[in-house]
């Protein structure tokens, strides 16, 4: 904790002077363009992986980088996919998962999480990826890990695809939803293409969108 | 999204190289001394504001940061929760607070919430807080945003405590809570004090601890 | 029910002894190709519709012809949709609505519904649909509530998308979704073309399919 | 699929000119006097067992033909339930159970269902049934489930009971419940004479009510 406090002193002699004007500019107002939803995991920083100084992500983040699907009694990841998409309009959703996922390792190796009950409720939203993960073979358990990691991106985005917000945005064409998998070793990150379902190098296709918007049009 | 792109391919060339060795070490493991619990507001950077680098804070951030108080059908939040305290063994939880909350504003000033159902289901973990800043005298609207900001700090801390994770934790001696409260204009911080339920500025008061751990001790 | 019960008489003496070797072949045992999924309303009669006879028609029925997203507290239509997909294996799913739907038409004009909690629940399942609707000029309360009616299709043929066994199923290339919207004053039906979110008619249109079963593919 | 596409086209050269009047009557308005509770299963078809025409029975169908008590957080048959009694006024209601059945099989083998998560959670609202199975000695396994089939009519029986509007129709004698096994091999369906909890052949015995309206009378 020392180390937070002494960081913080250093953010207020060092960091802050350098953004007095745009943390001025920022004391009343946010317009952030993009939701970024990614893992508790303390290796990975949106912000810093990004490159975006403060005012540029709302980030959600949880254990598993999960978005449970709608439903009536929603907890914290809907209001806040609800607040970002219907109050602050972002126009990009980014899901990132990563590699060494302790959460995605825990599903994809069956760990017994009888001591952990609210981890074993929440990584049911992942069940879906889980059993098509289950139903392939794969080289190594490392492998598999590896994708599940990938599995739970694709059906994040689909769960998240379930709440009435994102849909309107959707049919509105206000809102593109990208599938991201950021490799910590290494730094890089494969992006979904929801076309082929596969996911590709950021840097050599860096166009790839995992779910375009939709123009809006009347169901006849 | 293109800010995004090339703020990772800058990453890539400057960030990533710089901190080789690190990320290579990190690979494979966390140790993250600090479960940092923050709201999702673009503005609010934990690892800038503590001068953190990647490994250190597990994080969770969501709209108003907020952690429900424990239930059989918890969510999201209870098992990140549950993960940091119980499998990585943090020592050190700050539920940080912010100026200008755009949720806490949505309380404190009673807005009519019915398009956002989701939110509105969400904010009433605030409830508790609402309610003593609704039994108050205050000065200015500002003012009653700016104290609801930190009734809902406080509220927090009393909820996370409901978490048998944490509630273990402290009999055992293993962690501190600390309440935090961030201003986006000037970057300062004023942490809690628990003993009188008031908030002083971190710089003048950097050994403040809202909740000390408790040496275990039987019940007699 | 004098009627129900002089109609179960009639049954015994001439649409059974019509039928009596094949149902003592299914006496035993059933293996419908399709799940059928449609509304409670005592107008859509599924086996009439499709004329089908016993034996082929898996079905759930409703009202508004609902399919909540997966969720770790899953109820009746969940277990169904599991039971037919992964149990009896079948390869078509029909989401079907119809014209004049009560509950559809209670969503789209936004009736109270303060004395029927149970409806007012079930039917938030479609609200996703409802925000959708609300967001596009409609020339009449008619065409607002037929519009209705194939939004909540669309909108339940995502629902069904995020539960683990259609996933699977889909994954491996084993089952097509169809969304369909049946008129029950002209007998007509109209079937979702997914690739451009439209309608057409069925007998126009024989092989429209809302969703293609994806074959199986690695992610890599 | 193409059976269905094309029995859709012969309902419409063949099924629908015989009933245009009914339909275009229906097209704007349904009276179904009965609520029919049965299974997803494809070799039951209500109305064909009844030989009703479209407009008649008000159809619940899912797995095991369950309807789950009441609680405040219900879900589909709740709510389909409640719209059938408070707004349709249906007069009589049938819970109607069959030989074969794959879920009450399941529950009185008591077979493993780790694989069917969602199934298995619904059939617990078969458990009060199941454990009145379990303490009566069975003859051989086919008599055990057939048992177990009849003890699910009567537990539903119970479980509808509990529901607002079906008490309050009840109350003011407005509605009688039916409890049916449909035998699929012969074609015969036995009722359930509340009385002495046995179930009769509904040719021999057809005005058998399992649970009469009772006149409404106040609580002294």
């Amino acid at each position: 904790m020392k180390a937070l406090i002494e960081g913080f002193l250093k953010f207020q002699k060092e960091a802050f002077p350098q953004r007095t004007d745009l943390f001025k500019h920022l004391a009343t107002t946010q317009h952030p363009g993009t939701l970024f939803i990614t893992c508790s995991d303390s290796r990975v920083v949106p912000e810093l992986l990004t490159q975006q100084e403060p005012g540029e992500l709302f980030v959600i983040r949880n254990a598993g980088n999960i978005v449970p699907s709608y439903s009536p009694h929603s907890g914290g990841v809907s209001a806040t996919v609800e607040y970002a998409v219907a109050v602050l309009g972002v126009t990009d959703i980014v899901i990132c998962g990563h590699s060494d996922c302790g959460a995605m390792t825990a599903v994809a190796k069956c760990k017994c999480m009888d001591h952990l009950p609210a981890v074993a409720g929440w990584l049911q939203h992942a069940e879906s990826a889980k059993v098509i993960n289950e139903s392939r073979p794969h080289a190594s358990e490392a492998a598999k890990v590896s994708s599940m990691v990938r599995e739970n991106v694709i059906a994040q985005l689909a769960n998240i695809q379930t709440h009435p917000s994102v849909r309107l945005a959707q049919e509105k064409g206000l809102v593109n939803l990208h599938g991201w998998v950021y490799d910590i070793g290494t730094g890089s990150i494969d992006a979904l293409d929801a076309d082929n379902k596969t996911f590709k190098s950021l840097v050599k296709h860096p166009n790839t969108v995992a779910v375009h918007a939709r123009p809006a049009k009347a169901v006849a």
